[in-house]
């Protein structure tokens, strides 16, 4: 009894021991495996092909490739038709979906209405600063033409360039991996600012630092320069609008002392601007920003991987991971969560209905005083106080996040924004009169296709211009890009390009 | 040498457990202090004074007669002239201060010149329900008279009675020292709502419905009873407008279906509503009142002296003690805190300022128009408009800390009052127009002065009224009230009796 007592004992031991053996070398295989780093010296080749890095950091690249998974598009126009009205005479006003995955980025710029169906290089209708937020690419691009002439030309001059979504080489380093930012205007838009730079912040801050990359407001600002060939050349450089403070009420003072214009409505001739998406500019005002929460703390949370930590490059709502983002910090049910961002939504959707309903009246109600005879000059004041309630509603609603973001400050320029808009359905009533127009109501634009009919907007040409154009031009792009082993023809094949709101009519 | 070491060494011990013995009686006594408690059989007599209450829990006393550091008067009117004309033709647009400490809470309400000028028992102008959140011989009052019978009459009937103000007897039991309600329209409406009746609920929840017991919205219910000396009667009894629930939109849907009118605005003629001070309905609605912080937590923190942990009961802002009352929670600095605390309120007075402004300007446009023959059919729509307007931008102000308790529900309600307004202002360019008025510029109401001209309104009447009341039937209560023991004659000469805002001219 004694003998066999010692030896199940013996070899209890003995296979404990074996497996615990096992388990160091599966560890020092892991060790190794995120030891694994391209050299300081060369880097990781073709850096702007995400799959490149998969062999040294392949959680983060799977984990970025689920991006993927973010594929539905949602129809904002349906969703809110007003903003057809308030986009009158704007590309925005044909076609405007939620944004899907980093995974669709340039697929989804290549699709959209919005950028129109060239048909050889120098057509647009946008310029390539139109591609700055979609690829990894960019970078390399501004490297290797220089930044004034990749920001010179047409969206199409690029079309077999920009190939490879936003991805691993837009926020690290391929050599050392650490967080850094690719485009020059953002640190001068620090600068402007009066802010830290990017080197001078914190590691923290540039975990939030590398997303505002593109996640902010910029507009394109004509630079006139003398290229290689010593010929006059005209570039659309993204530059943020920040040198007054990075506030909508900056901003919009900032564009006011310029004369900004993204462009003139085509019903009320206002002097338009068109909001980005700010998401960097009311996530600082907002709680979580001044208490140092990063982006990535939420967006990107640290997961765990058997006994691997790393960063889900995933990025998605924080909801979708309440127990990895959320709970971090706070103690409550996910179920009390999801109510009180939900809350926060409903209290947003209210103000932006109002306010949108009555900026798309506005400028219906200044069209129609227009046509009865009421001069620009006599429209001045109306002109400003529809730009300014047009451009405080789009700050607070186009970045989506930010009702959550700061929540009291999108309710505040929701309301602002109704408010000038109300002014000036006020002084509307007043103008209308005095030309003979009396009880005007603005015609029906609650649902996309009445808004799109008030606007006088026929979509069809512009669908059957596109789909020509991703039959001959754009397929000739990717041919092209493959051929130069621009994109891998696997990832090219991976991206499915049909998803817009128009292919599902 | 030794010797000395062992003297020095067993005096010290000695010394040590001297001090220790003392130490411990003195605990005890303080132990047997707080054990001290008036007998379950009789409680404490004349437990409306609170000096009385004194003996057996002094801390507690204490603090509540420091609630009279809150002296400041802080004139509303002067903040935000347009509440004059919001309230032309009602008594808050003669005089309206934000609260002091509770201690003043009887002497305040003798004050203010809303209150008039009776010259005897039955002369008013407001009735006793007057009286309800003022005092502890309110309940005193209704368990000697009978609820209905309390709330017949005019205000000037109790002048004599209602002489202590807000204190313990309000929410403790005098026997237990429990918390309990005092006055039985609170049940009820907790019922009405569907909420759990105060015996019902758990002690955290009692910790702000003690508060509540007064801080919501209620309005004056005409009840028509017969007396016991069988003679009809005529009660304006405090009640809850919960019935379809607690908040603003439900509140503003109960009053629209009784047709309640407050009263009728002297120069646009709206059937108006006055919001109280809904502090407990706009808590709820805000993450604190969801995470179940209780009223007392922030307002009545636990304090230390000595060794005894006691509620603070000198009721303030908890930004007097950030660091009893935020800091329990939020790991922040007081500065932060302050600071977010600072931005909430300065959104909200930017909303503020906006929709009462175009409130008021509704209210005189509408004076216009009715002036240019517009009849009241006609301005049927402008008036639901106006009522809801500024039910809506009330309620979000009415409580003073409701920018704090409920930040986004406040910007939501005052961003909807304001699009009330606005809708109104244009309906009103139109019916001016039709009534041959176009360009009417409403007159300066930038400054209490200035509103209170635009209403027609010549304070000095009411103000020497209120002068002449004051040297003659306010001395007879104060001589009368003292006589009958009602009020300890140190405790009435206590309460300074001439700060308000028109002694100060």
């Amino acid at each position: 009894m004694k003998y066999k007592t010692l030896l199940i004992g013996s070899l209890s031991a003995i296979v404990v021991m074996g497996l615990l053996v096992g388990n160091i070398n599966a560890r020092e295989n892991e060790r190794e495996s995120l030891l694994k780093k391209p050299t300081e010296e060369t880097g990781i080749p073709n850096k702007e092909k995400s799959d490149e890095w998969a062999k040294y950091y392949p959680r983060e690249f799977d984990s970025w490739r689920r991006t993927k998974e973010s594929e539905t598009i949602e129809d904002m126009l349906e969703k809110n038709p007003a903003l057809v009205v308030a986009w009158a005479g704007y590309a925005f006003s044909r076609d405007y979906n939620a944004p899907r995955g980093h995974y669709y980025a340039v697929q989804d710029n290549i699709n959209t209405l919005r950028t129109g169906a060239p048909t050889d290089d120098k057509t647009g209708p946008q310029p390539t600063a139109c591609w700055t937020c979609k690829s990894t690419d960019v970078p390399r691009l501004m490297e290797e033409e220089g930044e004034l002439e990749f920001f010179t030309g047409k969206w199409a001059r690029l079309g077999s360039e920009v190939v490879n979504p936003v991805g691993c080489s837009n926020c690290h380093d391929d050599k050392t991996a650490e967080l850094k930012i690719s485009v020059p205007y953002f640190d001068r838009g620090l600068q402007a600012a009066g802010m830290p730079t990017f080197a001078e912040s914190t590691h923290q801050q540039k975990r939030s630092l590398v997303c505002a990359q593109c996640h902010v407001e910029y507009y394109f600002k004509k630079t006139e320069y003398i290229d290689k060939n010593n010929q006059p050349q005209t570039a659309m450089v993204v530059t943020l609008p920040w040198a007054k403070g990075t506030t909508v009420e900056e901003i919009e003072k900032y564009y006011d002392e310029i004369n900004f214009v993204d462009f003139t409505h085509s019903i009320s001739k206002t002097p338009m601007l068109k909001a980005q998406h700010p998401d960097f500019e009311l996530f600082q005002i907002g709680i979580h920003g001044k208490k140092g929460v990063s982006c990535a703390d939420c967006h990107m949370p640290y997961t765990q991987e058997g006994s691997v930590k790393y960063s889900d490059h995933r990025i998605a709502s924080p909801l979708e991971n309440i127990d990895k983002t959320c709970l971090n910090c706070h103690r409550d049910s996910e179920k009390n969560l999801m109510t009180i961002v939900g809350e926060k939504r409903e209290r947003k959707d209210i103000l932006q209905t109002i306010a949108f309903d009555n900026i798309a009246k506005a400028h219906l109600e200044t069209g129609k005083a227009l046509e009865a005879g009421a001069s620009l000059d006599e429209l001045k004041e109306v002109h400003t106080l529809i730009r300014h309630a047009q451009w405080r509603g789009d700050m607070a609603i186009a970045g989506h996040g930010s009702f959550f973001h700061a929540p009291e400050e999108v309710l505040k320029l929701l309301a602002s924004a109704n408010e000038e808009a109300q002014k000036a359905r006020i002084k509307l009533v007043g103008i209308l009169a005095k030309h003979g127009i009396t009880n005007y109501i603005a015609p029906d634009f609650s649902t996309k296709q009445a808004a799109q009919n008030a606007i006088g907007l026929n979509l069809q040409p512009f669908i059957d211009e596109k789909l020509k154009f991703k039959e001959t031009l754009e397929k000739e792009w990717k041919k092209q890009a493959i051929e130069k082993g621009r994109i891998n023809a696997k990832a090219a094949e991976d991206i499915p390009d049909n998803a817009t709101s128009y292919f599902k009519k």
